[in-house]
């Protein structure tokens, strides 16, 4: 597998990814996709697996457990929302200190189960262990005729996000500075929705490419790039931001776009539509899934993000687990 | 569900999970099972998730990155074996810290896809984070047209296990001890090989029951009998005893069976077979999976596990992450 046919962008983890990749060779298959793909008769079973940890993706101070476990599941489900799947449901495996109250855990489950039954899935599994802090893989099952993915964006297409951003990384940054986000930021963070009926709605709409945005739209952006071998040109000062990121973004000193380009864990979907995809259609995926969803650049010829903001080019950058 | 539907025997781990099945209630499905099935054209799809911890299911002073990767999958993957399913793949989400070295990462990924591959199947995807230590949630796929669990075990069928008990239990003893184990011993722990050919043949021979030994079959005895709602007679003296283990025994001052019984995570499988399979049938077996099939005792009606040893009532315990 070459660099280039590698369907991620630049970074430590993605970099370490592409070493893994390399060293398994036949032993990996698709490594780098947001889901895999199994046959299942007529259709495709699409799974994800996905891994939050206390004091990287969430901290108990910050959250109740019910949110941790809601939180944790949503973020693994919006994968399913990027390949245009439904949600059979998921796996959980979870660890946790031993000194925990038992109904810690039992509110964790609780809120994972919501998030499931929230897109219509069940817990089908999981698996507890004892370890010394709280740890949820979460993996996820959707089920589709033709699954969706990052790659098959066209020059011409336009690029879409759905929903607001900004708001999980506004609240992280107020928690970060010691302070309480404010309502619409928490919720934001605490209370993501995967966006499967979204998904399952765009695909039918003849979107070319779809990801979800977990990393944040600078870093996302250019996976969806490079899987799909195109340019993207994204506008920034078009991005929907959600409420409260300006006032946080004015505290740090930061462009609420900016903010938002940055901020991962939206998890709202990042998506190819065809040119002929304008405002009346946008106006009825609005109002099938009272969602907004709005243009915020397109797809040419070429390789590589380019991002301007008041007219200016800007690289704001995404989140990396592995820089050093 | 009731206490005595659900198919766990006692012990706080299965407390837990049972108060979170009941917290659950119509947004769970079959917690407690050893795989979630998903309806696939004419096969069901097994699914199963296991998670490995850095100090509580391995050392780093005690195996190789590499083997860090193939004990974890091969002990996620032996849930298929139980299953009766082939092996399609396997999910690895996966944390460590980020003062690892990239190479040690891409040594634990090449010891998951080894195992993958060594049984059939490929890794189909995972999830790489940051964490104070290292963890691994493996997700593991496999397909058949008849799936096996644990229900099903009937009165008259003889009980019988794959391989030999207690290797990898012994070694954890000289390792606890701070001695290095014998290398059969070592071997055992450190290169487990889930059961997934076997499996298929025991399901294809008439099996009514299987399971795989991760907790210790003293333990894992308890989950067949309550999940098939019966009762289980064994006889300790016939458990099939790993190389090495006798000498360890010695030195703890625990009788070989005793420890073998007590010892989680040999991966092997536990089966209730009917009563017409004897002894010309398990060298069949031999013959097609280079493996010893033992009977150790037989299902009888009524409930709970009795094990006796030299002919007196012996209860030796599984393990429990949450005991307290």
């Amino acid at each position: 597998m070459t660099a280039l046919e590698f369907p991620l962008g630049p970074g430590g983890e993605f970099d370490l990814i592409r070493a893994i990749a390399d060293r398994l060779g036949a032993r990996g298959a698709h490594l780098g996709d947001d889901c895999a793909l199994i046959p299942a008769g007529e259709d495709t079973l699409v799974l994800s697996t996905d891994m939050s940890i206390e004091g990287v993706h969430f901290h108990r101070d910050w959250l109740s457990a019910e949110e941790i476990g809601w939180r944790a599941a949503m973020g693994a489900l919006s994968d399913l929302g990027a390949a245009g799947a439904s949600c059979v449901g998921l796996l959980a495996a979870l660890s946790a200190p031993r000194s925990d109250p038992p109904g810690q855990l039992v509110d964790l489950m609780d809120g994972v189960g919501a998030a499931a039954a929230a897109v219509g899935g069940v817990v089908l599994g999981g698996d507890l262990a004892a370890a010394p802090f709280c740890t949820l893989a979460i993996t996820v099952v959707g089920r589709t005729r033709r699954p969706m993915s990052r790659r098959g964006a066209r020059p011409g297409d336009g690029i879409w996000v759905t929903g607001t951003l900004g708001g999980a990384r506004a609240a992280l940054a107020a928690w970060q500075a010691g302070r309480v986000p404010a309502e619409s930021l928490r919720r934001a963070f605490v209370r993501p929705f995967a966006r499967i009926s979204a998904g399952q709605w765009l695909a039918a709409a003849g979107a070319h490419a779809m990801m979800d945005l977990s990393d944040g739209l600078a870093g996302d952006a250019h996976h969806l790039a490079n899987a799909s071998a195109v340019a993207l040109e994204l506008t920034l000062d078009q991005v929907p931001i959600g409420d409260g990121v300006k006032e946080e973004g004015d505290r740090l000193g930061r462009s609420a776009p900016e903010l938002a380009a940055e901020g991962g864990e939206d998890y709202e979907l990042l998506v190819a539509l065809p040119p002929g995809f304008g405002s009346a259609e946008a106006e009825r995926f609005r109002v099938a899934c009272d969602l907004p969803l709005t243009r915020i650049g397109q797809v040419t010829e070429g390789r590589g993000v380019t991002m301007t903001l008041a007219g200016r080019v800007v690289t704001p950058s995404g989140f990396d687990h592995f820089r050093r």
